[in-house]
């Protein structure tokens, strides 16, 4: 089979597995202590809305659904198996997979080559049969998958993240399956999620061909601890850099750490550097905290920097020094204020205000005026991007010193009066968001925004309109984002590419 | 006076500072957005429980209170004054406040030197009538101060951490109070916090050499942008290391950070490395964000590691492949286990365990082996600390699980079942923290623990008995305090002093 071929064939597989009509779990169980439970509860939590055919000889329903002895025995067609039966009954599975013309499964079951031992045996059996079975499979070894666009989330874990454009491939179950916890928490949509486990058929390098390819995928996270073949793996994760962003956690990048990541996954230990040097060769964007790749997620809510010169406006001056530092860190360039700007400013700001680059607000003054201020400096073609410090979340204040005034002082400070500001604040924070996504969509900048209010925990902020704010909780989080995209860009404009 | 005489006067006045009976809020008012009241209010809901003199001539009471048209008019004695005026008014307060016989002030009040120009010479007359007064002054332009133990909590934030034994001194009222709300969030006890303002009086090198005779104080934490005279801070910082661990983070690294520190509170711009160097050489544990700090706060909790020797317990191998690049980059070194570690977690995990550390303890294993597991690796004399990855929290998992099937198949796992699932883990989660509470007493080292559990947001957190486990939320926090405490060990061992 040529090589254009395997990979349509590749792509068409990989769309399959992720756009099933029907589901079978096969080692399906009531008990919530138990795999076979996780994943139809996961499969009942997402909304799949294909029939989901638990599959266990000793059982007749299962959470509430039919449960039939074989995936042969099942009424219809199944388009997609899950498999977590224990490891010497798998084969038998596989068999009954082909027999009733599964197209696809997703193995569970551990006891494989990560045990050592005969456990890398059974796995080369498992592979084969499954090839000889005309199926592709995710696995074994695997915490599961999600492809959200067709209510499938079928995972060990309890991660339902909302929908959206972002792709991950993980090779820690565990790992992935917590960002995915981080996503719903953080409310950072998410396409589809592929814990890879052994590998024992589709690699990490199989999925990001896919992703590449996948036009509803528009960036790809992947946590990595080691690839087979490291220049294939290179070579697509340019192929994807050149459509989209890709942004990869390579672990093990120390010798403690390698030799760790050898003894969880058997992955060799490469050069870390040299296999970073390569990753950003081609466009990767690459990050060092599982963090960071929810971050950088949530970085795909903004339209992309042309270049790396970040104008900061701080509600505290010592919040924008640390930011400078940051900036400074992360190659981000703070030129100062163009002449223009700061006469727009001496207009709104009290006459000892800074005139520099980190422009502070000085605390005291009207929240009237954050908007016309933020304009004057976003306008400016001095800035490719704008990152604000207290503006988001600054009206949490008011609220909560109404709140405790009322609590120490209930005559002076009346139930009615704390509800007047707490919903004039309400408004103030509404406002401040209209006004970030107004002015994002008029300049077509990031505008991103460190919020401290501590009864935020979203980083994607709904604006109740439909689109939305990114306001990250550290400086760090929002500089390094900013980081991020500002190198990609200037990598896409290196070989040549345009600008996104 | 002689240097001594001079110190021993610092110390008592900074100390009656800390102390007061009574305070007086001069400037005080009902109007919710002014600091007039955010001081009154601040100081109720702390619960100070002397008496409470609001000053203005306009009102007859403030927040419930009592108001008096000057503070010479007060009934009682008046221990410290807050002062919240107009600019131009401050220096009568200051003689009506010599003339009350007053012992010291915090001047709220801005526009001195932080805004140029007449301010430094407002400033400087300040300064000279506070001194001719006899009273010490935090300020002018400052967030206030805490004192946890006396109740005394009065600053322009609505901050009031838990009593503890952390004290903080900040250069950035903003930031300052940010790290106290996040005290307060985490449950990180503190004992006093200074916010400096623009040190018109009491500077950080005044405050550090009081905190380091504060017995109370176990650990100090400073946030600084730059000082005034290197030497003398550096020498009293190596004075303060010599009696308890000083966590500083010190913005203004890089040129745009200095550039922007230079615009918020007029610090010289040094070289970074060589002033961070010196601060090493103090014993100083040098950080880097602002979480930094409150992260090395709620290590105080622990005992000292006697090494940099880490044993890593994980219930994922991604996260210990993760952790293990972490402690790399913090200079924590991961010995292989000894062989009689070896058997004994030989009789207690699933043959293909990986006898490596990290230790993964294999997901699937019975919660009920954690604290014998984590028994053979604290009690291993090859180890110094234990990071622990997912044993805090992991009984959620559970819990969370049950929730949702109760939620889609409620007549298969009835409201019954969940509840008596969700108490079981909430039993088990209870237990680890009486295990790693007990472990911590008995072998008297360091278990740093990482809770990915999003219900878990406090850092400290009471084992319900008096004792407290601190989980970070993040490798990276775990890890970082991990290696500042060692790194703080090993300059008390290389310049003769004794472990901690």
């Amino acid at each position: 089979m040529d090589e254009t071929r395997a990979n349509a064939e590749l792509i068409e597989k990989a769309r399959q597995m992720c756009y099933p009509d029907s589901v079978a779990v096969i080692g399906a169980s009531d008990n919530v202590l138990k795999w076979g439970s996780f994943l139809i509860i996961s499969l009942l939590k997402g909304g799949f809305e294909g029939p989901i055919y638990p599959i266990n000889p000793k059982a007749e329903k299962v959470m509430g659904l039919t449960c039939y002895p074989s995936v042969v025995d099942c009424p219809g067609p199944v388009d997609l198996a899950f498999i977590t039966l224990p490891q010497p009954l798998v084969l038998t599975a596989i068999a009954d997979c082909k027999a009733k013309g599964v197209n696809n499964v997703v193995v569970i079951t551990s006891g494989y080559s990560e045990t050592g031992g005969p456990g890398a045996q059974f796995e080369k059996e498992l592979a084969a049969a499954v090839r000889d079975s005309g199926m592709r499979m995710l696995g074994p070894n695997t915490m599961g998958m999600i492809s959200t666009h067709q209510k499938l989330s079928c995972t060990g874990a309890n991660a339902q993240p909302p929908r959206g454009g972002i792709s991950m491939i993980s090779q820690s179950g565990n790992l992935g399956a917590q960002v995915m916890m981080w996503a719903e928490e953080q409310n950072v949509g998410v396409n589809k999620f592929f814990g890879t486990g052994n590998e024992g058929d589709l690699s990490c390098t199989d999925l990001l061909y896919y992703l590449a390819h996948d036009d509803s995928t528009n960036a790809v996270l992947c946590y990595l601890e080691g690839v087979d073949d490291g220049q294939a793996f290179l070579k697509v994760a340019r192929e994807t850099s050149e459509k989209k962003p890709v942004v990869i956690l390579k672990s093990g990048r120390t010798e403690a750490g390698a030799k760790a990541a050898a003894s969880h996954t058997g992955a060799l230990a490469g050069s870390h550097e040299i296999f970073k040097g390569a990753m950003r060769q081609a466009g990767v964007i690459v990050v060092r905290q599982p963090q960071d790749l929810i971050d950088g997620a949530a970085g795909s809510y903004l339209p992309m920097p042309k270049g790396n010169r970040v104008a900061v406006v701080t509600l505290g001056g010592g919040w924008g020094v640390v930011a400078s530092d940051l900036c400074a860190d992360f190659n981000l360039k703070l030129p100062g204020l163009p002449q223009e700007v700061i006469d727009k400013l001496d207009k709104m700001l009290p006459s000892f205000w800074s005139r520099e680059n980190p422009i502070d607000l000085v605390g005291q003054v009207d929240p009237g005026i954050y908007a016309d201020a933020l304009e004057a400096v976003v306008s400016s073609d001095r800035y490719d991007a704008i990152l604000t410090l207290g503006l988001i979340g600054s009206s949490s204040f008011v609220a909560d010193t109404v709140e405790n005034a009322h609590a120490v002082a209930p005559d002076t400070v009346t139930d009615v009066m704390m509800k007047q500001v707490v919903d004039m604040s309400r408004g103030i924070e509404q406002g401040m968001r209209d006004d970030i996504v107004r002015l994002t969509k008029k300049y077509g900048k990031p505008i991103v925004n460190v919020s401290l209010d501590k009864r935020h925990l979203q980083t994607v902020i709904p604006d109740g309109k439909g689109d939305f704010v990114v306001a990250f909780n550290t400086p760090e989080k929002a500089v390094r984002v900013l980081g991020g995209m500002a190198y990609y860009q200037a990598w896409r404009r290196s070989v040549g590419l345009p600008e996104l």
